[in-house]
């Protein structure tokens, strides 16, 4: 990505921070135009800013046409990531025997790892960390304190979740018995391909039967639930508290905003982004964007909002002027019917 | 359940799986019409449906009239229910002094059990689970990694709790102490009642004074939140991320569809069933189904979605409906008058 | 308080109950009057109640103007707070070389405590927490069972923390990069003040840069997702499974009603109430009241709902008017134009 230094190219950068914490040593950065007005008030020592921003004074930039990826960039250059305590395989931990490990395993207190489980190399379980019999775990897997992997998933490579969240549980599958609820074995698993990362306390469950996948290379936040069967293809963008019932099925390259839901057995099309809190009852076609509850294409959605959620707020404004038709109509009904009298 | 073979009954079936993930040795089923025309394609030894599919081709079928239920009874007689680790009491576990603990029991590595804690036969507790003092579970209950159970809590027999859900935590009780918030300690508890299931991560909260309890044969999924003092009778079915406030009263055999909530001290009557992201403000009588925010009756939901959330989108239409209604009858009005005039 | 007895001011109470569980030797309360019929059965042997009930039938009050701050008082005279378990630092926790401890330590077991932490006085660790490198926990911290600190994270003193909360995991914050997503490191911090009580599994993001804040004295319940970069002011009331993406403002004294949500980047000023499963879009004013989706003013969002939500339903019903209105019209145009030609 080009990037363009105006100013002093001699800049000392130590650290990188937002605009108004950043110290006289540290590089700023401007990648959401709410923000502007910091620029003038800034500490900084240097600030990343797109191709089209004008400093309200002379200042060191780097300019770049896409301000988020170059701040990143600072970020990994001068912090970079995590660095893990370093345990080996700690006395605290419970390995069951015939457990097969991989290079570098770093396993912390009371982690729990059952019979016939497979890790790969590098692999980081934090404490607490509970993994169930025969499960699979890739290469580079990081799982963050508290986390719980029921029996029989797999996980790929690369996999990162964090703390309190549960993979595999069973869902919520149950025959009507009368008035009482027989409950439905989940013999079926979770699969998490490579290079997916899930936040905190989410929940995925294992399906009935087959599989439940997040594909390759998805993101979720925290407080996710995932029900049983559903299948989420690659690169998938979900935000804190979204929920999927049972057996949907999401394309490539899907956004959800937060709190959205979408009901059971439902089908997402690729590229197809869902508003914060919308609740999905139908298939969606790919690449459309849908808000609202149930939602609709947003489009449509706005024009609704703007009836109800806007100001002036015409929908019950058009209650009053459908009531002044009503009034008017019915006099010049009765002048016409004087009239005819006449 | 009456079910009728058709085709060859001789045939072998080694497992059950999808319609779509089915191999010729394992029986497929159709419970939901949606999939119907997978059976075209189903490499499936034979397939459960019920009494009025015709498939497009020869194959082996099960008729019944129920096929969700007799494809839970196949699951059962041919893979049955998960069968746990055997730790006995781990020696990796912490048993206070003087707890009692019945026959069989199964407790795994760092499992933490308080003083003065009762516990029945046949009990399973998975790794990291925390029993807090006093507390009583009955028998066969088994309790999935990391779940905590504050103090006092009482588990019926036959439960089950998924990963990391915390049963008895205090609710959000504070009374207002200037701007400041003082807390109302939370002396009261829960009881889980017989043959409950609860699904992962979720929070059950004791109730400030007396009890919250979940009454005896209820399913809640994942991620779901109890506020203190609540009660609900029997048999519940509550998808994820549902949400009830405090002194919420809810009666048997009711449903909550996924992300729904019910505000503080309303009551919902038996047999009701709320649907998925609806906001209940106001008692629900017996009976009802209810949609929406703040739920109302759902005929009466549907009407006002079918004026907004469906296309053609009537209200934003009937606001350009009411200005040309509106025109016209000024054009009228003028006309009347013009020939008042005259 | 003033508190006014009525009655027999020899009444022995030994207990605080509800009005339908309280015994002859417990006291009840009206603090809600909802409720008030309940004093007709009652067995307590006192009840709490507002200046202005009248009770059906003679009894022993005792009066106040704030009912409910009074049962607060009765009930942290007669029974306290919770007693915790002693454990000292229990052998069966973990806790690195060099780490810092204060006064009266008590560390349940399965603790793991990593290095470089400073733990203040009188601090409570139940079984199976988790405390991350770095960390700084104040005086009188307690923290239930499996709570995870993330490293570097600052708790101060008095601070609560129920079981399965995750304070400082990453958030979502990604990059993109073609089709596939770029991890941006969380460099920054979580900072939890002084007497801040937070419900069980939520999750608190650590900030990309900068720090993640919750303000003094605020009270969160459970499941509740705070993005990262969030600064919350003092005394915020949330109910359970709110969401605030990331970067969100909030003021003092802000109440949140249970689901509800704020998207990013928002300002909430101080005072303000969110209603329940209320989606704030836009920053909203000080001493606000916001409801529905998107969240408009309360005042607003009810003469909308009294449109479409409340009996008759107003919707629905509009649309049968204005198709009248457009039938009678163009009998009127088909008249004038008839006598027209006359």
């Amino acid at each position: 990505m080009p990037t363009v230094i105006e100013g002093d190219p001699a800049t000392r950068i130590e650290a990188v921070s937002t605009l108004t914490e950043a110290t006289p040593k540290e590089l700023g950065f401007l990648a959401n135009p709410r923000y502007e007005k910091q620029l003038g008030t800034t500490r900084a020592a240097a600030v990343i800013v797109d191709n089209d921003v004008e400093p309200p004074r002379p200042m060191t930039l780097l300019r770049t046409a896409q301000p988020y990826c170059a701040i990143r960039e600072a970020v990994v250059m001068i912090h970079g990531f995590r660095r893990h305590p370093e345990w080996g395989i700690h006395p605290n931990a419970t390995v069951s025997p015939g457990v097969k490990i991989g290079k570098n395993a770093n396993i912390g207190p009371y982690v729990t790892v059952a019979e016939d489980v497979v890790i790969g190399d590098d692999v980081v379980l934090y404490p607490g960390c509970s993994i169930g019999q025969a499960s699979r775990l890739g290469d580079k897997v990081t799982l963050h304190p508290n986390v719980v992997i029921y029996a029989e998933s797999t996980l790929g490579s690369h996999v990162e979740i964090h703390a309190g969240t549960v993979i595999g549980e069973d869902g919520l599958g149950y025959a009507p018995d009368g008035e009482k609820w027989a409950k439905f074995p989940h013999v079926g698993r979770v699969i998490i391909e490579d290079h997916v990362e899930i936040g905190a306390n989410c929940t995925i469950d294992r399906a009935m039967l087959g599989n439940t996948v997040i594909g390759r290379g998805g993101k979720l936040s925290n407080l996710i639930a995932i029900g049983h069967g559903v299948n989420i293809g690659a690169n998938a963008m979900f935000v804190a508290q979204v929920g999927l019932a049972g057996s949907v099925t999401i394309g490539r390259n899907v956004k959800m905003g937060g709190q959205a839901g979408v009901i059971g057995h439902v089908t997402i099309g690729d590229n197809v982004n869902i508003g914060a809190k919308a609740g999905v009852a139908h298939d969606v076609d790919p690449k459309e964007y849908v808000l609202g509850q149930p939602a609709i294409k947003a489009s449509d959605a706005w024009r609704v909002i703007s009836m109800t959620q806007k100001l002036p707020h015409k929908l019950p404004e058009l209650n009053q002027r459908v009531k002044a038709l009503e009034a008017e109509l019915a006099e010049i009904r009765d002048s016409i019917a004087s009239s005819a009298v006449d």
